[in-house]
């Protein structure tokens, strides 16, 4: 692998009174905040907090928009047409672009968080939606999707709307056969140890690969690696991966 | 007067499956649109919707930020610190130039809804919040504020932070002596008479003054004019201002 | 038919400063006002007034919850568990009978809005939610659900759970062959004549059947008729089937 | 003193995927439980859950209703007419009310939240907006204010209005010679050591006064007493509170 394999995680999903996950302490370890703009976490003033931290630690800003579902955290699927999800991304990548500019900084990316992330890939609509969305705020701006073994039929689709595909990995799930994620909902689905964390992270960067839960080995090309940092053991990981994707580059060691 | 007194309006303030006001037929009538941001009216769809007809007829876009009260329609004050007006207001001003960059137009100037345009004059914080927005946002922006007999006190505190003031007149509302409207909880506070409005508008435009409810004239130096335009009495109002500020300045008639 | 087909309607949709509906000329007309519980449409001050209009018709208070979608006016499906539906249902209902208790009257059924209704009939998570929530409340409650050629599955299930359904036809949807209603996204969707609702509003009371799009007659019993009054000619229609209900009750005109 | 001295506690207070209070440890230290009613906090599953735990430990349910502020914790003020109020509380009780039936309980208290709990005292038309929901809903319900050295005026209109009043101290707030709590925005405002607690819950339970932060003992009647379990040294104070009361009602000792 010669190409840097970007590290992201989701932040600035504490609204009002509620706080969530460790931001202070995962900023300074990662190269892309996927930062929650509104609708599903993240109010103004989060995001102002957030996008300062960010700029504070030269990491690159990515919009995290979602579903207007505060109460369900943007996890529940809703059934939105085309031309509306549109308008909800567009509006969600604004609002963060304000904070950009408060604080010198920029959008670099567009993720799309938690049941619209999975349902691009389930809804060509959706999809579509996404894509418009995108190259109507800035076409040069890429789109983080989750890395598939064939993931054909989206980067055709983002070619013809002209956006450019990062294909997402996870060190923390755990990866059905079929190249997608073991949903939530099942047992394993998200990896508690440091130790598989660290392994999964770096057969991805340095193979391209990760290995299913039945023990199959996966083809899966990524730009960048989604990691979490909500508990102790989950930041003692991204440390590990951190030093270990730092040291792979310095060394040029190659799959 | 040479220059032109621009007229604006709230539009945009549809959200979901309820409409309000007449933008279509108000879009070609005026110079400059208040488009709501989401926050008292104005859902996505809404907005790229109304971003776009005014566009289309080559209106400018201003940005119209309220308090996050949606039930209130932002009429209703709200005990904001000036951190959270600030970026409450930015978060406002950047989803709405999202859907500028959509229509390829931009935000022109800001003026703020509701319960959060009246408290700027009374609560200096309030007022500091939304300059300060502006400036993080774009300092070129104008602000729109209450036109006053003196407002050295706004217009000091607006040099300060380097943001161009634009003082608005009512051509619909009544006048109280101080010069301040009077409210919309005591009767007559809106005229609702065309003729009286266009007298009132007229009287803005070529002498810089309005009458108070008491008779007393006022000095009002405005740089724009707010009409609306929710019944047909008013839009017809509104057409006939129109007719008499262009002719008021084809003819270079002077105060 | 010898029981009583009552008159329902959507009221109380007015939401904030947004009117919705013709409420106070509906109400006279009806016998069972399905009213917002402010998760689609209807805030508290809105609630209030609607309750107190129906008390003083004497018209039967039904509560519409809905999906917590108010952009989307609760049309758009959402993935909620069978969990989340009994409480957001559930708050919904207590929320109306809050204003029940200030005028002195009380739920009497419960109706799903928009895609809570569809859904339940989908999704047996869905009903079971719904369902549970209503035993929950008041298991004495009947609940409101589409009037189907055969609907032993529901019947079954609400059977085991209790409660009492009220099968719902409606007077100005089109039907298609298999008993469900023709989707508002297609042409026709909607009765727009007043003399072709009346005719399949006095079918579906005197005969038990409704005649499809396909020119099929489907058998359909049904407890309770949906009428709309949001356009002049649909208030005229519903007048219509008002006064063509009570003088088929007098007369006894049976099918 | 011979009527016990009820603890309460604001519970109930997390919102979707976000956490706030320690429910599952204070619910068997208190007496009532201030459930959060959806407007700053606390969604349908939350009150599901937090009303099953109260009635579990046979801790009585109070309604906790709030200004409609999610973002701002309903913490800050809002300009809310009296009719809008009344509405706007009794749509809390009323939901809240209905997961008291799921679990065969009921409210016996209404305690409102934050900045509508301190807007009673300030402003009239809010505190009848409060009694007069009160009323509308439940009579019988006790209404918690603040205690006050002398709460002659509150007093009164609650006589007038037909309601009980119960007067609330706090624990763990530091209070000004007036009689009022130290703002929170003051330092000082909120007490962190435990023994301090201990000392000022035991002073207000065996002498009815608090001392003010100026040394003053002021005179305090109250009914019940707030305390808080956020932090771990605030939940060991709570311990001590619970204990030292129940010793103190055990072995009668009077003031």
């Amino acid at each position: 692998m010669t190409t840097k394999l970007r590290l992201n995680c989701d932040l600035g999903e504490s609204f009002g009174a509620w706080t969530m996950g460790n931001d202070a302490e995962m900023m300074p370890l990662i190269d892309c905040a996927n930062i929650a703009c509104g609708f599903h976490g993240g109010d103004p003033l989060v995001m102002a907090t957030t996008v300062a931290l960010a700029a504070q630690h030269q990491v690159w800003v990515g919009a995290h928009p979602a579903y207007p579902d505060l109460v369900g955290f943007g996890r529940r699927s809703m059934a939105l047409s085309a031309a509306e999800v549109t308008a909800t991304v567009l509006y969600q990548l604004g609002a963060l672009s304000a904070f950009c500019k408060q604080h010198n900084t920029e959008i670099r990316y567009v993720k799309p968080h938690g049941a619209l992330y999975h349902d691009m890939l389930k809804n060509d609509d959706t999809f579509s939606g996404v894509l418009k969305a995108v190259r109507d705020f800035d076409a040069t701006l890429p789109l983080v999707i989750l890395a598939h073994p064939n993931p054909t039929h989206w980067q055709s689709m983002a070619d013809k709307a002209g956006i450019t595909l990062w294909y997402e990995a996870f060190a923390d799930r755990a990866y059905q056969a079929n190249g997608m994620l073991l949903p939530r909902s099942q047992p394993g689905a998200v990896l508690a140890d440091a130790e598989a964390m660290l392994t999964q992270a770096m057969q991805i960067a340095q193979k391209g690969t990760v290995t299913a839960i039945d023990g199959q080995t996966i083809s899966l090309r990524a730009d960048t690696l989604c990691v979490h940092g909500d508990t102790p053991s989950a930041l003692a990981a991204v440390q590990k991966i951190r030093r270990a994707l730092d040291a792979n580059m310095t060394t040029g060691n190659a799959s």
